[in-house]
């Protein structure tokens, strides 16, 4: 099963691609969609949308998990970020993907254990479960991964290669 | 020229085709996308970028008006009109039309003389500018013509059929 994470964003959109295969987890790809503030608005969220259109395409995840947006002292960019957030989730959508939503908190404790965890100790996390040795940086491509760990968290476990597909109970 | 007006919604987000040649303006469509409170947010967002997509291919505008959304009292309402919103800029600029924002009050202005102006005011307004005799119904739809109403008012008139393109001042 392939999860895309995202760390909605106008300016910079974190993406992290994770795969599970029985109890493995895999970072496929991480990284950063980057608009430019001085390019209008609608052409910004035009070019999100082709970016995240092409990374589905590109590794077709089953399920797509977004940070849900909260409202932070800047209005202005929390509007942008949440317009960003409805292109990505319309994106996902219209592609077949199943879409989850989670809140910077559920994130941060699925990752790190506790909500209040700062952005160095979920990246440091996310490092840890994925068996990555460099830095992920931008730290925004370490939150978006995060987000995809935290959906991964809340599916069953899949069966893997050392178990039994069928566990028959009555026969 | 064909502008699209839109008053972006999630429940109801309202839509209003007006051409204009020379000087004559005219109606050519308004109506109101739906989506259903009890889908998704995802595939609702899916729905209404399916839906604006379609209007755009079916009418062809230079130019698509959106209404800006504004931080209401019901916070969670503002962040979802603000996706949809981001949902339709994407869509606009994504066609190659040329996409511009107007506040209400700008709208209202433009349309009924002055920022204060209530609903009916407003599709009273549009209606009479457009000789439309029949009620505006839903609201969205008539403040959805009042934004592409707003937009052509911003824009230099077109010479029309009874004015000579070139206007010779030297020779």
């Amino acid at each position: 099963m392939f999860v895309l994470g995202i760390d909605p964003g106008l300016t910079r959109c974190g993406y992290g691609v994770v795969s599970r295969t029985g109890r493995r987890l895999r970072a496929e790809a991480a990284g950063v969609v980057r608009t430019s503030p001085e390019t209008d608005l609608a052409y910004r969220l035009a070019e999100l949308q082709e970016e995240v259109g092409a990374l589905i395409r590109e590794y077709r995840p089953d399920h797509v998990a977004i940070e849900r947006v909260l409202f932070q002292v800047n209005v202005r960019t929390a509007m942008q970020t949440g317009q960003a957030s409805g292109v990505v989730m319309a994106e996902a959508a219209a592609a077949g993907c199943v879409v989850a939503l989670y809140s910077p908190n559920e994130v941060k404790s699925a990752v790190a254990g506790w909500g209040g965890a700062d952005k160095d100790q979920v990246e440091q996390m996310v490092r840890s479960q994925l068996g990555i040795t460099t830095p992920l940086r931008p730290v925004d491509a370490a939150d978006a991964v995060a987000v995809a760990l935290c959906h991964l968290a809340m599916l069953p476990p899949e069966s893997g290669p050392g178990r039994s597909v069928r566990e028959a109970v009555v026969r």
